[in-house]
C-alpha cells in the first residue's frame, strides 16, 4: 500500500470474537486478523488484545492508518465513544474511544456493530449510491440500520433502528426483550430454535426427523439445523421456515411502509444460510407493502458478508479523517 | 400585520373542506376561512376557489406574503409540486404548484397534509426544539410524520411514514390498502366503527346500547358514537376501546424501538376526543419499548389540534422564501 493511500483499520468487536482489518477507502480487505475476545478475562484485558492486533496490522501495513473505527455489539455512546452497555461483553459505561486514543495516538470512532455493518453495505455493499436504505440482519438476534435522505438514522439515545424489534404480532411470544410478538421473536435463529424444540416436545412424532438430527437432544436443535431438515423437506421444520419467511415479510412490509427506502438490504447469518428467501420476501413486500413504497423498491441480499462490520467501521473512520483534514 | 414582517398562506386542501390562513413566522394564525372543496367540480375549480381564497386573506393583510404553502391529502411529487394521487380530491398526476404561482406569482410549496402538520407540530407546537420526534395523527384514517436528525423524512417516493400501515398483528383483519393487521385497521376511527358494527350484527344483546345510540342504524355507528358509550361504561364499547388502545400501544413501541424519538406525538380526532388516552399509551410504552429508547421518551397531545396542518404549510413557505433569499 502506497504512503499516500488514505485506509484505516476496522474492528468488529463481538462477545466471541474480535475481527480486526486493514481496509482502505476503496472498502477493499487488503489483510484481517482474527482473535478471541474472552470477554471474561475484564475489559482492559480485551482492550490491550485488541490494540495488539491493531498494531500488528499497522506494521504490515508500512504506513499510517487515518484512523481506527470499531462496532462494538452494544450501546455506545457516540460523543466520548463510551460503551454504554453490552450485554456480550459484559461491559457497563466502559471508556472505550478514549482509551484506544491514547494507546494507539491515532482517532479512534466507535460504533454500535449493526451500525457499522450498515455503514459498510451503504458505502461499499449492495447500498452503494442509494440515499434511502433499509439493512435488516438477521441472525441469532435481529439488528437493523437505516439510511434515511442520505443520514444515517442515530435517534435521541443512538439506538434508532432496532428493527428486530418492531412488533408483527400483537399476540405473539414473548421475545427477549420482556416485549411480545417482535420480529426477532418470530424470526430470529434464536426464536427458531427454540420453536423448534417446543414444537419436537409437543408432538415428538412430527419432530422425529429434527431431534435426530439434533442427535435426540432438544437443547441441541438450532436454526440451521431446522433449515437443513427443511431443504431435506421435513414438514415441521418447511412449517416452521415458512413462519419464519411470513414474520419476515411482515416485518418488512412494516419497514418498508414506515421508511420508503429505494433499497432494502437483508443479511445476517439466517439469510445467508438461506439466500433464496430472499427472493420470496421480495415478492411478499411487493404484494403486501403500499403501492408507492412498493414500486421503486428493491430488495437485495447484502454484499458484504462477515465483512460488513470491519468495512463499516474502517469507513467511519476515513471519513473522520476527511472531515478533520476538511475542518483543519 | 407591519409590512416588514414574514408571513405566509398556509393551506390545507382536503377532499370535503379548504382551510386557508395566514400565519405569521412564530406560528401564530391571525385570520382564516374554510371552504367546502366540492372536488367534483374538478381540479380547475378546486384550485380557482383556493386562489380566491388566498387573495382574500392576502387583501385582508395588508403586505404581501412570503409565499403561499399547501398540504394536500394525497401523494405528493416534491420538486415539481404535482399531486401524483389524491384518492379524496380524485386527482392522478395534476400540476398544482405551477398552476398557483402563475396566478399568484408568488412561491408556492407543495406537501402532504400529514407532513405539513408534522412540520407544524415541530416547528410550533408539542416538537418545538426536537430533533429527533414522531407525529401520529389518529383520526378516521393513521397517518404520521417522522422527523430524525433534525430532518423530515421523506423517503424514496416522498411516502415515508405511513405509520397507519406498519403492522401490529400478522393475523389482523383487512386493512383498506389490501394488506392486513395494519395499524390502522386496528385502530383508525374507520377500523373501530366497522367492528362495532360486526359485534353488533353478531351480539345484537351486548349491542344494544351502541344500537340505541345510533337511532337503530348500525350503519349509523361511529368512533365518536363509541368513544361515548365506552365513557358512558357499556362494555361493548368499552372493549372496544380498549381493544384500540392496545394497538396504539404496540404500534407506538414499534415506532419508538424503530426511530429513538426524543418525543412521540399523538394527534388526530380520535385522540382529541379521548385526550386521557394519551397518558395510559405513554404508560404502555415505557413498559414495553426497549429500556434505552424508552428512557428518554416523552410522549405527549399534540398542541395546534386542527391548525397544525395550516400552521406547518404556512412554515414551510417561509422557511422556502428564508432559503431563498439567503441563495440569492
Amino acid at each position: 500500500m502506497a504512503k499516500k493511500d488514505l485506509w484505516a483499520i476496522g474492528v468488529d468487536l463481538g462477545g466471541t470474537k474480535i475481527e480486526v482489518a486493514w481496509v482502505d477507502a476503496g472498502g477493499t480487505v487488503h489483510q484481517r486478523l482474527r482473535r478471541p475476545t474472552n470477554p471474561e478475562r475484564g475489559p482492559a484485558a480485551v482492550k490491550s488484545g485488541l490494540i495488539a492486533a491493531v498494531r500488528e496490522l499497522w506494521e504490515d501495513a508500512g504506513s499510517s492508518p487515518a484512523g481506527v473505527g470499531v462496532g462494538v455489539a452494544g450501546q455506545i455512546e457516540p460523543r466520548q465513544g463510551i460503551v454504554r452497555f453490552s450485554p456480550n461483553l459484559g461491559w457497563r459505561d466502559e471508556p472505550f474511544q478514549a482509551d484506544l486514543h491514547q494507546a494507539l495516538g491515532i482517532p479512534i470512532v466507535v460504533t454500535n456493530d449493526v451500525r457499522a455493518a450498515t455503514w459498510g453495505e451503504w458505502l461499499h455493499g449492495a447500498g452503494r449510491g442509494c440515499a434511502d436504505l433499509v439493512c435488516l440482519f438477521v441472525g441469532t438476534g435481529i439488528g437493523g440500520g437505516v439510511v434515511s435522505g442520505g443520514q444515517v438514522l442515530s435517534g435521541c439515545t443512538n439506538s434508532a433502528a432496532e428493527l428486530g424489534h418492531i412488533t408483527v404480532d400483537i399476540n405473539g411470544p414473548f421475545c427477549r426483550c420482556g416485549n411480545r410478538g417482535c420480529l426477532e421473536a418470530l424470526a430470529g435463529g434464536w426464536a427458531i430454535a427454540q420453536h423448534a424444540r417446543e414444537a419436537v416436545q409437543t408432538n415428538p412424532a412430527a419432530g422425529a426427523y429434527l431431534l435426530k438430527m439434533a442427535g435426540d437432544e432438544p437443547e441441541s436443535i438450532t436454526a440451521q439445523i431446522v433449515a437443513q431438515a427443511a431443504r431435506s423437506g421435513d414438514p415441521l421444520a418447511v412449517h416452521l421456515i415458512e413462519k419464519m419467511v411470513q414474520a419476515l415479510i411482515t416485518g418488512a412490509v412494516s419497514l418498508v411502509n414506515a421508511f420508503n427506502p429505494c433499497r432494502f438490504i437483508l443479511g445476517g447469518g439466517i439469510i445467508e444460510g438461506m439466500p433464496h428467501i430472499v427472493e420470496r420476501i421480495s415478492q411478499g413486500v411487493k404484494q403486501q407493502a403500499l403501492a408507492i413504497a412498493a414500486e421503486p423498491l428493491q430488495i437485495l441480499p447484502a454484499q458484504l458478508h462477515q465483512d460488513a462490520g470491519v468495512v463499516g467501521a474502517a469507513a467511519l473512520a476515513i471519513i473522520a479523517a476527511l472531515k478533520g483534514k476538511r475542518e483543519s
